[in-house]
């Protein structure tokens, strides 16, 4: 990695990475420019937001104060920004003819299509070394299936930019980590996708990305199965992944009763939990307030993170977006930087 | 119901059940006794341990300052008890020769077989309305099992004792109250558990519980169904029995999305939240610590709570035992029979 110079010694502190953080404005009418536009006012240091220029300034009209937007060439040029300016880079091949005339909170094909140009070019910027990590602001699956996207979601997409390797959501708020071995599935489908291999796989990742030492893995069943009473993937198929990652070195413990594991790891027993469905893992990450959760991918070749919510096409535009879990991203990716 | 005079008007404080609440020593080689002990001390107002004399005198023995054990002929005879003793009734058929000899910690049928004897009593009294309440200290299910009892805990003794209406597990705490669809059986199965019929009865079990007027109802998958992109469980079973539960006048709403209800919920829009699994129930309830979780029975024609621990047989006799939990489950009780 390129970092500027190391003027004192360890202090990790001092070890940063000069290059631009990337923040990708989501879909033009949610409410993505809005927080977009809220976080750089509050956190603004070494950010390049990669949008539409009228998008964004239409957004920054909805706050009290606006400030100017200033179009950068080049991600790079960030560092000749004034201050008290929006930072823009707009990429090319974006067509923005009539994006910021297109009504809030509506589904639109050419929002979809806006949105994943700019999630592209990020991609390929922090690929090539042009950038230390990418933030993306809520896009809408609807307006990207519009507009002919192949992928559901950001994730899918920087995988599939990244080389299509195999990766996790990690979602994270200050008392908890937790990794994801299925997502987005029903949850009949979901227990069927609970294999060895895919268990192993998550704990891999888990190791590589440096998110913690002490991994805890949550059964799928009632009290972890009750010794195969209640269920026998536990038997089966968890314990003998979670052997086979202890074989190779990672310090992974389990299967441990769903009910109680997030309330040890909340404690302190355990750096990161793995938790076999959805909604296992995000019910207690989500429990004390969304405000303050992070989407983070993991098993990328690059830091990637996002606000833990949506949209919210209810209130897009109406100047009520709460920037606090895209602000909670962007200070995530910044950490995940500097201990890179 | 028995009530005391009413002394003040209206005053709902003023109205008391002058029965006694019955708390069963649960299994004698675990923590039972030593909470039951410890609870009594805090808190003995009109209480009365059914169990075994010797079994609760070697529970007293753990304590700093161990208190006498009365021995009751009848539970009513309570309000003749004298302070600073812990007031016991030994049912008929309950053998204790040995029990108080018997090892910690470890699975016996003699100590099962006793366990069962007062929950079979306790629930005697109560339902001949020589008793308020009860609650119950912790069993275990392998002692039941040697002991050739036919029923695996509490919940399923007390409701075959009752005439076998159904009743759902209800798990609460200050911050949350949710009832669970289903409890102890794979989450595979559990899948299978989730009916039309099920989900509708838990409502009406809800709603005459009287536990609150604004029902939450979670979905099964992920986002609730996504529409039927990820399962079809909410569109073909939960919504519809919503729909017939509002048709009988009972305001439940939903499904909703389960990684969000619970947090909807602990913020104050919803009374309670019905839950299709065991896990997605318990893991937001116990998020926050378990110590003033409580397990309230609800379908049975009498108050029934107990703490929402187990046996505990690792730290069984150690004099280590937190009796938080239990005190909360009596708490609940005497709110409960007061606002009956």
């Amino acid at each position: 990695m390129r970092r500027a110079p190391n003027r004192g010694g360890d202090n990790e502190a001092m070890v940063q990475d000069c290059r631009p953080l990337l923040l990708t404005m989501g879909d033009p009418v949610g409410i993505g420019p809005e927080i977009v536009a809220r976080a750089l006012q509050q956190d603004a240091a070494g950010v390049v937001v990669v949008g539409a220029v009228d998008v964004m300034r239409r957004a920054m009209a909805l706050l009290p104060h606006p400030w100017p937007v200033a179009r950068l060439d080049a991600p790079a040029d960030v560092a000749h920004c004034p201050p008290r300016c929006l930072p823009i880079w707009q990429p090319e091949g974006l067509v923005d003819a009539g994006l910021a005339a297109l009504p809030w909170g509506q589904v639109d094909a050419r929002a979809g299509a806006a949105a994943a140009v700019c999630i592209d070019a990020a991609a390929r910027e922090v690929l090539q070394g042009r950038a230390c990590a990418v933030v993306t602001a809520p896009v809408h699956k609807a307006a990207l299936a519009a507009a002919g996207v192949a992928f559901p979601g950001h994730t899918e997409m920087l995988q599939a930019a990244a080389g299509g390797m195999p990766v996790r959501m990690m979602l994270a708020n200050d008392e908890l980590r937790v990794v994801l071995v299925t997502i987005h599935q029903s949850l009949r489908s979901a227990i069927d996708a609970v294999t060895f291999e895919s268990v192993l796989e998550t704990l891999r990742i888990v190791q590589g990305s440096g998110q913690g030492r002490r991994i805890a893995v949550a059964g799928l069943n009632p009290h972890a199965g009750e010794d195969g009473l209640f269920g026998d993937e536990e038997l089966r198929i968890i314990a003998p992944a979670v052997a086979a990652a202890r074989a190779d070195g990672i310090d992974a413990q389990g299967p441990f009763a769903p009910d109680t594991v997030f309330m040890r790891a909340r404690r302190g027993e355990f750096d990161v939990v793995v938790a076999m469905t959805h909604d296992h893992g995000l019910i207690p990450v989500k429990y004390l307030g969304v405000e303050q959760g992070v989407n983070v991918t993991l098993g990328l070749p690059f830091v990637r993170t996002s606000p833990d919510h949506g949209t919210a096409f209810d209130i897009a535009g109406r100047g009520l977006a709460d920037p606090s879990s895209l602000l909670a991203a962007m200070a995530w990716a910044r950490r995940a930087i500097r201990s890179a």
